[in-house]
């Protein structure tokens, strides 16, 4: 196992009606700003089940937080914290919102141009705005890490920092908040989480072994789960544990004291930034021709996965491995993803903008082992046409 | 899946060498008590390693914390941080030493009656000292959690109590440290830690297939690595694997969204109590029989447990529920712990006495059923015998 620190302040209220539990969670006196995104929270009611356990507070809105959150949009926001003289924000929606809170609480009271806080990886970042999540949408798990990722429209970036500045001091998960979604998004949430946990778990043995049963569990779940996940009505239970899923996938726990990959996610940031791609279609077109390229090094954790997670026991080891390649590839096309840069439209002629976008933001090696060059890079998009 | 809260602020400093960066872990004007067991912490050179990394920090030491902590023992340390104005906690030992500082840390303000703090089950702890640990034995998970088991000399009473003010701040886990311990208490360890899984989901299913998944992981561990971690010279990998299974055994996770038992812990108390038998050894002896007695409301965990555990996909219910028990049974015995009551020399002569102590602390309905009754008690203690 390899040496780690792990520490994980967050407070989650899991189950349904815990939205009334946002009184006791922030103080009385607070000047509330809360943050969303389209419209959607407040046709579904949410906002409103919101403001109204907010009770007596003083509260502010700021809707019109995007898929990817940018830097132009959230300065708004940031602009209307310092006006307003807000002490405590509330996101309310999915990952992207929730994202766009963590850089609007670091930047509030940050000297320079907070451009800077994305582009240091979020070292620069000293303090933060108290802020809490009303999570309504399972995928990113950023209602319980202290990850964001933030992108400009101006540069057609898509950056990630991380600060322990930024956990949100409470995430409220309600599964029946997820209800009113439509299937394409609790489809890219399965594959976004199941991502999570393959770029944490596909790389390399170092004998961590509560870790990587703890992986499979997740993603043995996800398996599990996802046809009635996304079935209507929509089923609590399933619901549930996708919620709790994709919360666990990326709150830093697998990811302790063992190497991690995310080869495929700055890859897959670069074809959103470019081509406006849906985040885990990215993922799910970059990642089973990553693993096939990288089929050498991550071998070991290729066959076990191979075995543990699709019961995969019988063959050579390239036979096991192409597969349990296959079978991931197909997990993520029977919720609906498509995993070919074709099905969204890219041909070849693309792999060279991707290329440049990822030497312009220093992802010129990457991976556990730092050989993903930009060689392999092209190889992987070449794999994935 | 159960409602939940849940909430866990201890910051995990795992890998070899890390008692060095105690420095960056408590302030540099702190007055440090350090609290620690019997003299193997220093024979061992621990406490000098702790002691060097605490630099210039006024310190002062309070040893001779017993196996089972004891309130009259550690009335003497609250008389201590008292009288020199300590203000951080040092725990230096396994899960006993932990358990006494959570009490020392919530007595030393508390205006009333200290023992009132683990009878009321914690409810009256208002705040307490900030205080971290160095884990030198993987068992009871104290070293991530809010809980604490403390006993009473004068009236043989051994209690839990649990408070959010008593999480430890931080806590270092360095698996060498667990080298020099004699094999009985790796031993103890690993059944306890295993214990301490099945009490949180050998119950009845709620759909929480992640908590399911995980608690599996942890016992599929143990299982795979207990030989190992056993064996003279001690294997870094294996400790590690036990030290961070034994944490996450016990640190809210698996249990939070779940039913949970705990009674064999209850009844396995007031044997230590009573008898003065090792805490783990006294769940080898209650918890297979009362996996025997409670069959039919646990019958489908009990299945899943043996199939996906030991194996066991033959067979009628009550055949596999049997095999599943004997596995369970033969795993503790293969560590080297006895689970008869006959083996620690008491017969049928110290059930009443046994079921006058669980009435005494008002443990007369248990169970995740709350069906345990001093009747059911009695059964699973003549199942023991």
């Amino acid at each position: 196992m390899l040496d780690f620190e792990f520490c994980n302040p967050t407070k989650i209220l899991f189950g349904r009606g815990t939205v009334a539990k946002l009184d006791g969670e922030i103080p009385s006196s607070a000047r509330v700003l809360i943050l969303y995104g389209g419209e959607s929270a407040r046709r579904a009611g949410t906002l409103d089940e919101v403001i109204q356990a907010l009770g007596e507070r003083e509260i502010h809105e700021f809707g019109g937080i995007e898929a990817n959150p940018t830097f132009e949009t959230l300065m708004d926001a940031v602009e209307l914290v310092r006006r307003e003289k807000i002490d405590f924000l509330l996101a309310v929606g999915g990952g992207s919102v929730i994202d766009g809170v963590k850089f609007v609480a670091a930047a509030v009271s940050y000297e320079g141009d907070p451009w800077e806080l994305v582009e240091s990886g979020g070292k620069d970042i000293g303090s933060a705005v108290s802020f809490g999540s009303v999570l309504t949408l399972s995928a990113t798990g950023s209602e319980m890490n202290s990850i964001s990722v933030i992108s400009r429209k101006e540069t057609q970036a898509k950056l990630a920092f991380a600060s322990p500045h930024v956990f949100p001091q409470f995430s409220i998960l309600d599964p029946s908040k997820t209800f009113t979604l439509p299937a394409r998004q609790v489809a890219n949430g399965i594959v976004d989480a199941f991502s999570h946990v393959i770029e944490q778990y596909l790389t390399y043995p170092v004998e961590a072994r509560v870790q990587d049963r703890f992986a499979e569990g997740l993603m043995q779940t996800l398996i599990e789960i996802a046809p009635k996940a996304m079935e209507e009505p929509p089923d609590y239970d399933a619901r549930a544990n996708l919620m709790w899923v994709a919360t666990l996938a990326l709150n830093g726990l697998i990811g302790a004291g063992v190497p991690q990959d995310w080869a495929s996610h700055r890859i897959g940031h670069e074809l959103t930034a470019l081509y406006s791609i849906d985040h885990a279609r990215t993922l799910a077109v970059v990642m089973p021709s990553l693993l096939n390229v990288c089929r050498g090094t991550k071998k070991a954790k290729l066959l076990q996965y191979g075995e543990r997670i699709w019961n995969i026991t019988e063959g050579e080891d390239d036979e096991r491995i192409d597969k349990a390649i296959t079978k991931s590839r197909g997990f993520f096309e029977e919720v609906g993803l498509k995993t070919r840069m074709s099905d969204y439209d890219l041909g070849p002629e693309a792999i060279d903008d991707v290329l440049r976008q990822l030497e312009t933001h220093d992802m010129v090696v990457m991976g556990e082992r730092d050989d993903i060059t930009l060689d392999v890079s092209r190889r992987i998009l070449e794999g994935a046409l």
